[in-house]
């Protein structure tokens, strides 16, 4: 239940159990179902209470759904009594921008959010970063997977970064420290149920 | 990708579209994996967004974990800018009833729990129940599971019910309108390394 547990296996890497405690996490949220993007912005939280700066980066256009997840990680960062959250959306323009939301060019976009996220991963702007539907701009080849795989591996610091969105690349996999599949067992809409303000947004 | 489909089927309930969006949902988070009791939580972003008052059952005893998803969301229920947020933790003796944690009967515990949660949905005192970890108790018999489902099928008015835990009981299942498996792809204990701060608590 706790997750207190023993590791399975205590590796021959040299670095003691506090080292290899303290290594920055990539963790990535994949699968079909619901609850990535909602379990990312769950450890969002355990970050904010330990005062650690955040950056969210949106990578897909969404008006609406994730307005309750932003609304209160934006209270709790102006609350002073956690980390910094800072928010980023590609379908409003990007925040560093400053452009409105009318540029289709969605590739160009996605590109130009992962630029950002390079430039702030290089200059560990943030401690925990979540780069929501990050893996649909891989899928459509906007975004270079090997680039996002070496960069994430050369990160320097403690900066631990999330990713969410289907259909994870096996090189994103493979390059991540811990990977958890979202997987449908029942949902209303099998049933005819349409998604509900506060459930799905 | 945002899951603003259509639904798979309409089913011949005799309901509205609006009607059917707007039942009360019992939502069920088990699997092996990580990620049940986070997204719940982040599921409560939403729904303190909505204002909605939230109460939180946390059914295991835990000092540690999950103390930043706990300050986060009290936090948030203090900044009177949503809903409320009443925390009860069984590891500390129910807050309804005033005791120290020193009560190592936890079958006992875990059946009062269960009958405030019961209480509450009679009088409608949540719009929105995370009843984390809730799975074992009814695994290891100590709340009856069809006592459970019964109580859940008949609740009043609009009351969303989040339950999380592995082996998730197939009654409850039957019973829930979501179910969502959160399944281990990777994990750094398998590695050797332990949990850390900001990541699992």
């Amino acid at each position: 239940m706790a997750p207190q547990g023993q590791p399975a296996a205590v590796p021959e890497d040299g670095l003691t159990t506090r080292q290899r405690r303290n290594r920055p996490l990539l963790v990535v949220h994949t699968g079909e179902m619901k609850g990535k993007s909602t379990a990312a912005f769950g450890l969002a939280l355990r970050a904010w209470n330990q005062g650690w700066p955040i950056g969210v980066f949106q990578f897909v256009k969404s008006a609406k759904w994730k307005v309750g997840e932003e609304t209160a990680l934006r209270t709790l960062g102006e609350s002073g009594a956690g980390g910094t959250v800072t928010w980023h959306k590609m379908g409003e323009g990007w925040s560093w921008t400053r452009k409105s939301g009318t540029d289709d060019d969605h590739a160009a976009n996605a590109q130009e959010g992962w630029a950002q996220v390079q430039r702030d991963l290089t200059t560990e702007t943030y401690r925990f970063y979540v780069l929501d539907e990050f893996t649909y701009p891989m899928k459509w080849g906007w975004v270079d997977i090997d680039d996002v795989v070496q960069t994430l591996r050369d990160r320097p610091g403690h900066q631990h970064v999330v990713i969410t969105g289907r259909d994870a690349d096996p090189r994103l996999v493979e390059a991540a420290d811990l990977v958890v599949q979202m997987t449908k067992v029942k949902h209303p809409m099998d049933q005819g149920q349409k998604g509900q303000r506060g459930i799905e947004w």
